[in-house]
């Protein structure tokens, strides 16, 4: 087990589900970004998550882009796969398929639409942990009722930590402090180094797709004590982050288009693709402001 | 216009969906549920919502049941069809494939999972509401910007009203002194008659499944000028939701079978039945209590 | 006891305190608002709340102004003096002076800038409650731990009831129901008969200082069984006091001036008196317009 | 100006106030503790805030209490005096008199009991900043309307930063981002060196009256690169703060007195002195894990 759980630590972007002009899955587009990735050497990949619009696929859409992906890594690479639906049972089907074609993990929101008590997340999460062997990680807890979920999970072997989103920073010191034996990823870009000193040993995130190397270098360098440098990136990445916010979607498809020439497509119904404000060029002096802080020692 | 509006006014119960065992839909229990509700004169009926798990059944079970459920009507009673879906398009098909059956009005939630900008939410609810001629009822209103919604809705021809679930009463008031020719239904049982006082026409829940007769009568009479029972039953009435609330699925469930016959089944998880602690007896004499209202002038 | 307790009803303005243009107690205009108020028959007087800006006033000015109002009153009418304060122990010495003067009623606020615990909440409550005979309402119920500061409260037999600011008229509705013996007022004007369907006995307001005959015939006619004129009334009434929300100091006080002749004078910082975007003659036909209602019969 | 400015940045004990049993201001254990704070070198006193229970002090008490510390504090380390109070005028007079008596910073909560408007708040903030000319420092900015506030207060030129107790990071980062020049200080302990990475350049808070030394080593052994020791600290403090929450002011009234002989003396009600559930040696077992921390290179 140790074995397994050493690979769920560091930089692991949410990756992107490029499709195709008609809302169908692109491969060869997820291909492209696949191989991008793995040769920018990030530490795992995160599927059909929130920024994967896993939600807004079908079941059967799902799998084939959870089947895909995984051929495409090849086992270069650490997946995990997001299997959280509106219907519980859906997530189970979705959570053995992906265990079934070689998913390194499994991650799952909690209850989506309904308001969920501790019973109802806890039991959401047990169904889907228990019906694989894979190494299984809550997407986020909800609010209510938190320690006792968390609790209840700390006594499930298949839970080898958490994806969370929250920006509260204490919550991820507490839950850490609870269970140190966990994997905590944080959520919120713009707060990696911060989370990282609450005990999260990775970060799972939508900017990872695009800014993987420049993510990737300054959370080490920051954990090696390159604190100042640390500090001035993050509140660089934080107004960049906030300026983009509004059109989050269309920013990263126009980026990712201009910096490596892989096509996201338009985000599904009920997202929003809204113009940019800015010509190609601002968008890669933007991006080039940020990756300016990539600065290795050589 | 005003002809089909006339009928969406009064005590429409969220129908449950009756399941067998294995989860799939009942029709034959839906019959005896509907017929019992047509019997009982109950004002509409509002079909796959919260209470009918619309969101836990795949988008061919929503339109089986919807089908089956509009041919067992057979206009003899408005039906409202509740079509959101994580997915916009999802809700889109089920919007057309309502109408094309005859559904007398579509509702949906608005976006479900991607926290929504007024825009989102927006252009969800106009997707759908266009998607067909049928009158369109939004179920509430997300918290942010929903003053910014609702001018923009109110801008579309088909929207006749609103489904809100909020138990602020100030925030349906305001609806309402700004929309007053929308058709406004209230969701929160235990505030029905507080709710009409606020502007609303009707009243959409699940407790009308059980206690069709007395709501409806309370609620008419409470118009009529008895406000002290009406003031008395409200306040046994919330006691009795308040009390059932931890278990309300398998009461409701319970109380189905033991007063009519009819088996609604387990509902799907997330959601969980969890026993009832009290006896067939007790759960008797908590229906006769609240029927004990139920007092029409001979 | 219970000969006590019978006053504890009905319509109470929550008082205005007029201050002279160099913000000290105007007493003379004071009587004038007391007089109106006793001539208009109003149920009651609140005195120093909220409205009255209890908190802006030394200790000090809060003894005067108690003092000066009680004698004013004369026991003509009921007076209950909100004795809340940042320090306990302030607020225990206006308790017994206000005791002491001849107050039919204590009030309080909780703990107003520390975070209140259940604990917190209790104690202040209690140790003010249990400084004097007279009965005893705290004044709304913070949000955290209420059932459990709740419970304990009911075993204070200083505790007659509460004053509630709350507009999720459930959370009125479930404390009725467990303590069918306090004497609850609601505090939201523009949920007034609402409230009263969730088991208040009374209302303490703002704008009963201006609309004490028109408010007091409406709640009672309600109860009555008016129900469609008083809800023509309460989505009226909601209407103007949304109108006015920004500018309510500005507003209640020219209108006032222009109605009654009284003199409140200017909020004390930081509460800000803003410009009226109205001439008199436009305040005054909204005045007129919820005057309009006042229709007993003859 | 700028010399001035220097000085704020750094560790800055947000000061107990001593008190005596009968709750008087005890001045002889305040000199204790101020000599205290300066041999050990933090950065600067915080006074009469939360901490120091400045709200529950008469104004009169407050303008002892500021003249007592300043003088004992003798110029030898900067004093931010705290004057917030439920009347914006009492706050301006305290302003006036610590500006007089040689404060080197004011600080004031916004308003107090009214929810305040953006107007409001701003308004407040402004005549206390104006009524002197020595640095302002607001304390928080209220939820609503935040940016407005400080866009205005940014055209403020006493405003020279802002004492901030929120522990959602991105809020500081945002406000950094919008206000290089501002000194801004953190006030959660327990995420001290993340809102370090946020843009604050000093902390203010509770704790550091016990362990000043060693939370100023970490926080700068932080800065200086020393990442891993800070974060298995900052791990280890909350989980620190965590288990005294329940009884912090039991907690440090008896660690100070055992540590260094310091008398604090009971809260003030509303607070609540709780019983600590650990005896003395456990008290001084969970100080000395804290200062276990400190290891300066020698």
């Amino acid at each position: 087990m140790s074995n397994k759980n050493d690979m769920f630590q560091g930089l692991w972007p949410a990756l992107f589900t490029p499709v195709n002009p008609d809302g169908s899955f692109n491969s060869s587009e997820m291909e492209k970004l696949v191989e991008l990735l793995i040769e920018q050497n990030v530490d795992g990949l995160y599927l059909l998550g929130s920024t994967g619009q896993g939600f807004l696929f079908s079941e059967r859409e799902r799998k084939e882009i959870t089947q895909a992906t995984l051929e495409i890594a090849n086992k270069r690479i650490p997946v995990m796969v997001q299997v959280g639906a509106l219907n519980t049972e859906e997530s189970v089907r979705l959570a053995k398929h992906a265990a079934r074609l070689g998913a390194d993990g499994i991650s799952s929101v909690g209850p989506i639409y309904y308001g969920a008590t501790a019973d109802m997340a806890f039991e959401h999460y047990r169904r889907i942990a228990e019906s694989t062997d894979v190494p299984f990680f809550p997407y986020q807890i909800g609010n209510a009722a938190s320690q006792e979920v968390i609790d209840r999970l700390l006594a499930l072997p298949q839970v080898h930590g958490l994806k969370l989103t929250t920006v509260k920073l204490l919550e991820i010191s507490n839950i850490h402090n609870q269970a140190q034996h966990w994997k905590l990823f944080s959520g919120a870009d713009e707060l990696m180094c911060q989370a990282a000193m609450c005990g999260t040993v990775g970060a799972i995130g939508t900017s990872y797709n695009l800014f993987g190397p420049t993510c990737k270098y300054i959370r080490e360098s920051f954990l090696e004590g390159n604190t100042r440098h640390a500090m001035e990136y993050m509140l660089t990445f934080q107004r960049f982050i906030d300026s983009i916010l509004p059109v989050i979607w269309s920013f990263f498809n126009r980026a990712m288009q201009l910096k490596y020439n892989i096509t996201i497509g338009d985000p599904k119904p009920p997202l929003l693709g809204r113009p940019l404000p800015w010509s190609d060029e601002e968008v890669m002096g933007m991006v080039e402001e940020i990756e300016s802080f990539y600065t290795p020692a050589t």
